[in-house]
């Protein structure tokens, strides 16, 4: 495959140009107002795929966002890699702390990007990582170093639970046969460090109501006499985490995977410095469970985060009133062992149970999903090891992640197959966040790296 | 004065459609987008003073919206009533909870108004309470009544602090001096049984935000690493009250007036039923400090309620994400002798130091006043409740409110005069929440009463 790097920088440009075209639709699935343009996503990937070379593409539909499922078969008797990305984004607020518009990418250069960045939603999570996976197919095709078959499952549902594809592949299981699922969802230790994804936390998100008196009232009137459902709420919610910010729900640790020291001195030697850390995020300490350190508490450790509370006057001004509701959404990131319902009803029973009897709780869960462990021994992550050594001249380092890919759990067990996570993102990327972006190096990089696992895994599964 | 009935019962309608109008006018002074709105809400009141009989009225500028004064000067050594009110209103949301448009003003027959109430923002705080003393200057005026000089000022910042009112009277104190004041901004127990409010509770209202991370992050890569601060502001709230619901903050009790048991059985015999008032707001149980009834804990003590909070994402759907900052919008209810500008510098001291290191938190004070006692053998006091005695056919009971006019302090510094509060409104009239409303019975009762104030104590002045 010496050609791929001729032909990557022969095209590039229209592999760039191509991602931002798809990053100008406002494919969020979170919010009902841009499902005409969600759907727009779907057709815009089917066509590329068809142009990279499937010979069977289709639209599938589902309960909710269609999936765009792609196909090459060359020979039965081949090994099949399949591909899974997703289409979907995450809203864009706060929209006001975007230095450009989120739908309307641009390059520019970051000090971690000095061959430039694409700015937009989803440039890095995961429209600009899933494309990385047709232009490598296009490669493959058009040059013919396809070596094996190829499968692709692209979503529209991956930030908000994926449950339409859960639907998916439990009904498809023939169709989606294959022997390594590949994904790059995840990120990388650095530009000159790569770094495979072993392990992912799972998730259980929740949303909680909880209503006070019937009506807003005059704080003056009123205020001291009943419950205030915002006081109450923040009681609550301070209550789910201990002095050491251990998480106070009965039976959350039970199933915990504890690592050895060992284990945690291997994660100890990731490269990592504390100032810069803190530095990036501008913060003057660092704030986390007792007894664990910073990377460990962001990826084998389980959390309870507010992702969002609202409740009462939050316009200009002041208004002297005691709001009849307020709300908060909740998630639990998890680690391997904890089961995401079992942890939801757990949360479901202790969140009750400490609701004072003036005022009533409602918890609804949204989604979640469980944690997920790849085995380095396995020959998916020695194959994407060998192709990233090649590619960046140093080997891969195994890492967990602190994210959650809850669809990678129930791959393993509707499929039997387990999951490579090549990420090409950084963390620095700020995705989720306003002014998401992808380096076009990492882009780049992707897209020569990947057709180097088909090889490597082909010539390792004879 | 036996014909103020007739007058009353001959133009009901005109009075009640002059408020109406009144009412369509939005006058938020909380949001600057209304401004116009409360501008001419000033004019309209400047004309209705003129209607009345004034014979000088004026619209007097300040650093914020204008005051209009009134007056109508018969003699100089006759005693002066200088009423007061407000034609500002508190913001109409949550909008959605309305059954009609708030600036769209209805007559519906309620279970508490049988004769009909009046829909509207601002029907009964305070456009409709400030109305009944302009129709009475009217009746007066018209039919050579008026025993006194009157003065009127009528202010647009009530619900945002006063204080381009108290810019005001301090500096215009030869011009609003008088013998009594006398405000329509409060409550009676029932249409049967007239109350006047002899106390009020002081206020300081604040605004907390509190800043993590220096961007919104990934709560699956940074969740259980960084401060969130939403569960930080959580946190720093709940600790403002201990497990007896008393407040945390060192030295806010200090200067709280204690009440007599003498005193405190006296209040006990006020009416209240705690089925009805668990059946109105429809609350299973009651809450607040412990050692003290509903209405102590409403009326004579002190409290701490967050009137809003947000944070993070809180649009439809699910979003994984740590938000950068959170905020909250707190205000405290004071007692006589707490000092409001001494318990603001209370909060942000404590709130600071209770902020852990990993998060900056910023306090902003918005407005605040001082509590407020009015002595019951006060002539003023008297004639209030020889008018009601005569209109309701039942003496007035003295009661402490929890709301706060902290305007009221400051005239017993500046002007050297006691406040009588002829409250013509329910608590169930929903003032500051969605459906506020006004009894057209108690309207017209206030515009007959009135008069009958003038009447007592400029006999009682002699």
């Amino acid at each position: 495959m010496e050609n791929i790097k001729s032909y990557v920088s022969q095209h590039k440009d229209r592999f760039i140009n191509e991602l931002i075209e798809l990053l100008k639709i406002p494919s969020i699935s979170a919010d009902s107002a841009y499902s005409q343009d969600v759907l727009n996503t779907a057709d815009a990937i089917k066509i590329a795929l068809e142009k990279a070379g499937c010979n069977h593409v289709e639209i599938c539909d589902t309960p909710g966002y269609p999936i765009v499922y792609g196909e090459k078969i060359i020979n039965k008797d081949l090994p099949t890699v399949l591909v899974y990305g997703h289409y979907d984004v995450q809203p864009a607020d706060p929209i006001e702390l975007w230095t450009s518009p989120p739908f309307e990418p641009v390059i520019k250069n970051t000090e971690k990007h000095p061959d430039g960045a694409i700015f937009a939603r989803g440039a890095c999570d995961d429209k600009g990582q899933m494309y990385m996976h047709v232009k490598a197919l296009e490669y493959m095709t058009k040059t013919g170093n396809l070596p094996c078959n190829v499968k692709f499952m692209i979503e529209g549902e991956e930030e908000i639970g994926s449950s339409s594809l859960a639907w998916f592949v439990e009904r498809n299981q023939e169709k989606l046969a294959n022997d390594v699922i590949l994904i790059s969802d995840t990120g990388m230790i650095s530009n000159s460090q790569p770094s495979i994804t072993t392990g992912l936390r799972g998730l259980s998100y929740v949303e909680v109501e909880v209503t006070g008196p019937n009506r807003d009232l005059h704080s003056g009137l009123y205020g001291g006499a009943v419950a205030n459902p915002i006081n109450v709420l923040t009681k609550m919610i301070a209550s789910l985490h201990d002095s050491n910010n251990h998480i106070t729900i009965p039976g959350f640790y039970d199933k915990v995977e504890e690592l050895s020291s060992q284990e945690r001195a291997e994660m100890a030697k990731a490269p990592f410095s504390l100032e810069n850390y803190k530095k990036a995020l501008d913060i003057d300490d660092i704030y986390g469970e007792t007894g664990y350190t910073t990377n460990e508490r962001n990826s084998i450790r389980p959390t309870l985060d507010v992702n969002g509370i609202w409740g009462g006057y939050t316009g200009e001004g002041a208004k002297t009133v005691i709001a009849s509701k307020a709300y908060a959404k909740i998630s639990m990131r998890l680690v391997p062992n904890q089961d995401w319902k079992e942890i939801t009803d757990l949360f479901i029973k202790h969140f009750e149970s400490i609701a004072p009897k003036a005022v009533k709780v409602k918890v609804t869960p949204h989604h979640g999903g469980q944690g997920y462990v790849t085995p380095i021994d396995n020959i998916g992550y020695q194959a994407a090891n060998k192709a990233y050594t090649e590619t960046f001249g140093i080997p891969a380092i195994p890492q967990r992640s602190g994210g959650s890919i809850p669809i990678v759990a129930l791959f393993e067990k509707e499929l039997k197959s387990k999951t490579i996570l090549m990420g090409f993102g950084l963390d620095s990327d700020a995705i989720h966040s306003p002014n998401e972006h992808f380096g076009v190096f990492n882009y780049l990089k992707g897209i020569e790296t990947i057709p180097l696992f088909y090889k490597y895994f082909t010539e390792m599964s004879k």
